[in-house]
C-alpha cells in the first residue's frame, strides 16, 4: 500500500498498472483473486447518496462488493488483487438508450456515405467499395444527406445508372427514412413501381410521367429491401460483432437496440450462448409483429448471462424531420402543404399499445413531429389509463418536436423521453427552416422536458449518428458542433450539465431498460460495468467531452476494451 | 441601418455607441423619443417562447413594446431612437432573491473585516477605521470568520481591550449569527452579562467563572445591539444609497431584502418618494412583529413607483452552520452533543405562519440545518393545508442542509428554495466537517431540489457574501472557487447550467417576489430592466462568469449604472 502510494506520489503513474503484478512476484502481497480492489483519482458513482469515491471492490463474478474510501476498503479487503488506476477517473459504463446494432454493423461492412459533400464524392466511394464485391452482387450503402450537398434536393436513379448500369445499388439516407436506388435495383422489384399507387406509410417518388425516380420514403423502402437477396448468417454475425467492438471501444457497455426482429433476437441469443456479447443488449421487439407476439406468448425475455433482454416493443408514429416525413400539426415551414405522415396510423398505434399493455410489455414509440408526439401521448394516455402513474416506463423515442402544451405531458404520464443529443447538433443548420421560429422552441427541448419532471434517457441513434457516446455528452452540454459553433450553443437554454448528460447515458438509461438494479451506477450489489477515463468528465469544459480518452471499458468486471500501448494488470 | 451594419462589419464596435447620435446630427434619421429601439449581438430574453432576439423596443415609461428580430422591429418602429450595442449581450436585470441592503450599507460605512486572516490584520483595520470616528463613538464592524484564522476558535473581548480600552467595539461575524464585543461595549449593556442565564434563542459565551467572554450567539447579540446609540437618519440613508449604488454597478436591478422593520420600510418609502431608489426593493417584514402586523391591518404594500413592495414576512427557524447555530436532527459531526438551536420555536413559527396565511402574506423562513428545514416544512404543511397546491409562493431561505427524505417535500408543498450559490463555495472548506459525509449529500443541493420540481430563486445574502451576482452565477455553474478549486467542482453533480443560474437570478427570483408579470424576462408588456454585458453569459466557460463585464444596468429603461470610459447614446 505505502509502496503504491509512493509510486503514485513520485509521478510513476504508468507503473501503477503493473505494480500489483510486481508485488505479487516479490511475494509481498498475497493476492486474493476472488476480490479486485480498484482505486482511482476519482470515481463518479452516479449514486446520489455517495456521489464520489476513490475505491471500488468487486468479486470474480463482476458483482460490486463496496464503493468508498481507498483506506477503508483496503482494510476491509486486505487480500484483494489491487488495481491502481492512478490519475484516471472511473464512471459507470455508458448505455446508449437508442441505437441500431445491426444497422451499425451493416454500415461498417457496406459503403459508408456519411459526410459526403456531393454526388461526385459519393460515386468515388461507391466505386471503391464495389471492388470488394462479386459481379452482380448488390452494392449496399448508406449515410447520405442531401442537405449536405450544394443542390440540397433528393437524388435519383439517373445519378447512379451511368456508373452502375447492371449492378443493383441501394443507398439509405442518413436517418434511415429514405432510400436511393439505381435502375438495376428497381428492376429487381417484381411489382411495377410506376403508376399512381403508394404503399401504406410510405411514398414512391415519381416523375411527371409516373415513373419512379429512384427515391423511396419510409415504408416504400421495404419494396427494395424485400427485393434484395438475403445476407449470409456469417456475414451478419460478423457485422454485429464488428459493431459491438466499435461500441465498446468508445465507452459503451450497453445498447438499447431500437427494433429487433425475432430472427435478430435469436442471432443475439446465439452470440450470448457463445459468450460473444461484449455489451448488454436491451432489444426492443420491432413493431407489432412476431417478436411482440412471442413476448406475449412466452413472457418477457432475459438471457441467463444478463447480457441480453427483450421486454419492450418499438412502435413507429411517424417519419423523420430531415426527409420531411415527421408528422406535423401544421405545414412544414419550408414546404407548404406538406405535414409529413404517420407510419403507423393512430388506430394501429392504439391496437399495438393495448396489446403491449395487456402483455406487460414496455412501449417505446418513435415520434419526431409534433403531431407524431401528440398522437403517441394520446394513445399512451388511453392505453395506460389509471396505470399511467405506475412503473410502466413507457418511452417516446426521439421526442424531437413537441407542441409547447405537450411538453409537460410526458412527466404527467410518467413517460420517459429517450433523446439523442447529437441529433440536435446535426440538425441545427436546417431544423429551424423546417419548423419555423415558433415550433423550434419545443424541439430538442431536453431542458424543458427534464424541468417538467420527465426522465431523460440519452442515446445516439447510431448508425444515424456516430456510435461515440462522448459526442452525445458534448452535444448535450454545449449544444454546439465540433468547431464550437454557434458560439454559446444553439438555444443554450436547453443545455444539460455534464452530470445530467452522464446520468442520461448511465442511470436513467438503465432505468429506461428496467436495469437500474444491475447497472447505471457504481453501488454495492450492482455489476462492475465501468469506464476508465484519462480525464474527469465532470471537471473538463463541455467541449472537451468529445475528446475524453477511454483507457478501458469493463463489463462484469472484465475488460471488453483496453486502449493499446498501456500495460494492464487486468487482462484475463 | 445599412450604415450601422457596415460600421459593425468593419469592426468599428466602439463607434456603434455614438453612431445614432451622429446620424441624428446629420439629419438622416428622425428620432422618436417616445420609443427606444435597442439592438445587440444577442438578447437572452429568458422568455421560453422566444429565448433569443436581436432587438427590443420600449417606450419612454420603460415599458417593453416588442422583442424580436432587428429588421422586423426597425420596420415597425422606423422613428425610434436607435441604440446599437454592437457585440454586447443583453439579459434581464439580475434580482438578488435574498440579501440585506441595510446590512451592506452598514458594512460599507463601517469597518470591513471580510477576508481578514488573523487578529493582527483585524486590529490593523480597526485602528485605521477608528481614525474616522469621534472620541468615544462606537466602532462598528463585521465580516470576521474564525475559520479563516490559524487558531480557528472564537475570539474574546481580551483580544480587543488592549487596543480599545475605552471605545466600545462591536464586530459581527461574517454570517451575522455571532457578535464579538470588547469590554467597553459590554459595559454599555445595563443588565449584568455574568451568571448562568441565557436569552431565548441565543447564547452568551462565558468562562469558567461565569463571566462573559465577549462572544454572543444569535439572539444574544440583541443585548449589544440595543446598548448601541442609534445612528442618525442621514447616516442610514447614506448607507442605503451607497449599498444600492454598489448593487446596480454589479448588475442588480432588484433585491429581496430579507428582514425589514417598519421603520426601515418607511425609510425606503421616503427614498422612493424622492425617486432615489435605483433598484426594485422587495422587502420582507422582519419576523412576527409590527411590519407583519401592518401588512395584516393595511394590506400588502406597493409603492406607486413600482420600485418598492412588501408582501412577505421573514421568519427564522434556526442559526447558521459556521457558528454551529443551525438546528440539526443529530449532533454536529465536529461537535458532539451540539445540535444547534432553533431561533423561533416550532410553536412560534406555527403562530407566525398561521398569521401570515390569514393575512395573505408570503412566508419566507430562514432554515439552515436539517432540523430547521424539517420544522419549517412541517409548519408550512400545517399552515397551508389544502392550499399548499395553490399560488402561495412560500419560501425557505437558504434551505442549506436537508435530510434526503425532505428534499422532495419543497416541490410537494410548492415551496420555493431561495438559495445562495456563493454560500456553497464559501463553506465548502469546512461544511463537510460540520455535518459529515452522509448529511453533506443533502447540503447546498440545488440540482436535487430543482430536479425534484422545486423552483430555485437565487441570491447572495449580501453582506454575508459579496454583493456581486456574477460570483453567484459562477458558483452555481462551477461549484468551484476563484482559483478553480476543487478541480471539477465540489459535489459537481449539483451544478446548474449557466441558463439555469441566470434563470434563478431573473425569472424565478421575480416569481419568488410575485413580480414575474413586470420583470424577470424581456417580453412585451414587462419593464425594461436589463443589463448590457460585454460577454455572452451563456457562451463563456463557467469560470468566466465571475469576470463578465457589466457595461450598463437599466431599470425602467433608464441607466442606473454605466461603466466609465464608454461613450453612450443612452445617457439621459
Amino acid at each position: 500500500m505505502s509502496t503504491l502510494r509512493n509510486a503514485r506520489g513520485m509521478g510513476m503513474r504508468k507503473l501503477a498498472w503493473v505494480v500489483p503484478a510486481m508485488l505479487l512476484a516479490a511475494g509481498q502481497v498475497i493476492a486474493d483473486d476472488r476480490v479486485t480492489l480498484v482505486t482511482a483519482a476519482r470515481i463518479h458513482t452516479m449514486d446520489v447518496a455517495k456521489p464520489v469515491a476513490s475505491a471500488m471492490a468487486y468479486d470474480k463474478d463482476g458483482r460490486i462488493l463496496a464503493v468508498g474510501d481507498v483506506d477503508a476498503l483496503a482494510k476491509r479487503y486486505p487480500q484483494a488483487r489491487r488495481q491502481d488506476l492512478g490519475k484516471a477517473t472511473l464512471v459507470p459504463g455508458l448505455i446508449d438508450a437508442h441505437a441500431h446494432v445491426g444497422g451499425l454493423g451493416l454500415a461498417m461492412i457496406t459503403a459508408d456515405l456519411v459526410g459526403t459533400r456531393d454526388k461526385v464524392e459519393i460515386l468515388q466511394r461507391l466505386r471503391t467499395h464495389a471492388k470488394t464485391l462479386k459481379p452482380g452482387e448488390w452494392l449496399i450503402g448508406g449515410g447520405w444527406d442531401q442537405n449536405d450537398w450544394p443542390e440540397k434536393v433528393f437524388p435519383s436513379a439517373a445519378d447512379l445508372d451511368a456508373a452502375f448500369p447492371d449492378r443493383p445499388v441501394w443507398l439509405s439516407r442518413v436517418d434511415g427514412h429514405a432510400g436511393w436506388a439505381n435502375s438495376a435495383a428497381m428492376r429487381a422489384v417484381r411489382r411495377s413501381l410506376a403508376g399512381a399507387w403508394q404503399p401504406d406509410g410510405g411514398r414512391i417518388d415519381r416523375d411527371a410521367a409516373g415513373e419512379p425516380t429512384g427515391l423511396f420514403i419510409d415504408n416504400a423502402m421495404l419494396l427494395l429491401e424485400q427485393a434484395r437477396p438475403p445476407m449470409s448468417e456469417t456475414t451478419i454475425e460478423h457485422a454485429l460483432r464488428t459493431a459491438m467492438r466499435a461500441a465498446a471501444s468508445q465507452g459503451l457497455t450497453g445498447v438499447h437496440d431500437a427494433g429487433v426482429s425475432l430472427a435478430e433476437l435469436r442471432r443475439f441469443q446465439r452470440l450470448a450462448d457463445r459468450g460473444q456479447l461484449p455489451l448488454r443488449i436491451t432489444a426492443m421487439a420491432d413493431g407489432d409483429g412476431e417478436a411482440l407476439e412471442s413476448l406475449c406468448r412466452n413472457g418477457l425475455y432475459r438471457h441467463a448471462s444478463g447480457r441480453l433482454q427483450m421486454r419492450a416493443v418499438k412502435l413507429y408514429a411517424d417519419g423523420a424531420l430531415g426527409s420531411r416525413g415527421a408528422a406535423m400539426l401544421e405545414d412544414y415551414s419550408d414546404d407548404h402543404g406538406n405535414r409529413g405522415l404517420m407510419v403507423m396510423s393512430p388506430a394501429q398505434l392504439a391496437a399495438a399499445t393495448a396489446k403491449a399493455k395487456r402483455c406487460g410489455v414496455q412501449a417505446a414509440t418513435h415520434a419526431i413531429g409534433d403531431r407524431g408526439n401528440r398522437e403517441t401521448l394520446d394513445v399512451y394516455a388511453k392505453a395506460l389509463g389509471a396505470d399511467a402513474a405506475g412503473d410502466h416506463r413507457w418511452r417516446i423515442e426521439h421526442a424531437q418536436v413537441l407542441a409547447p402544451q405537450d411538453l409537460p405531458r410526458l412527466a404527467g404520464l410518467h413517460v420517459i423521453a429517450s433523446m439523442q443529443p447529437t441529433h440536435a447538433t446535426s440538425d441545427m443548420p436546417w431544423a429551424q427552416d423546417r419548423v419555423g421560429p415558433e415550433r423550434i422552441v419545443g424541439a430538442y427541448a431536453w431542458r424543458q422536458l427534464r424541468d417538467s419532471g420527465a426522465r431523460l434517457a440519452l442515446g445516439s441513434d447510431f448508425p444515424v449518428e456516430r456510435v461515440d457516446p462522448r459526442l452525445g455528452l458534448a452535444s448535450a452540454v454545449t449544444r454546439a458542433d465540433a468547431d464550437g459553433l454557434p458560439v454559446g450553443g444553439w438555444y443554450p437554454n436547453e443545455k444539460l450539465t455534464a452530470y445530467e448528460a452522464l446520468r442520461g447515458f448511465t442511470l436513467d438509461a438503465a432505468h429506461a431498460g428496467f436495469a437500474e438494479a444491475e447497472v447505471g451506477s457504481l453501488q454495492a450489489g450492482k455489476r462492475a460495468d465501468f469506464l476508465v477515463l484519462a480525464e474527469d468528465p465532470l471537471a473538463v469544459p463541455g467541449e472537451a467531452l468529445r475528446a475524453l480518452r477511454v483507457l478501458a471499458t469493463y463489463v462484469d468486471g472484465e475488460p471488453v476494451y483496453e486502449a493499446t500501448g498501456k500495460a494492464s494488470a487486468a487482462a484475463p
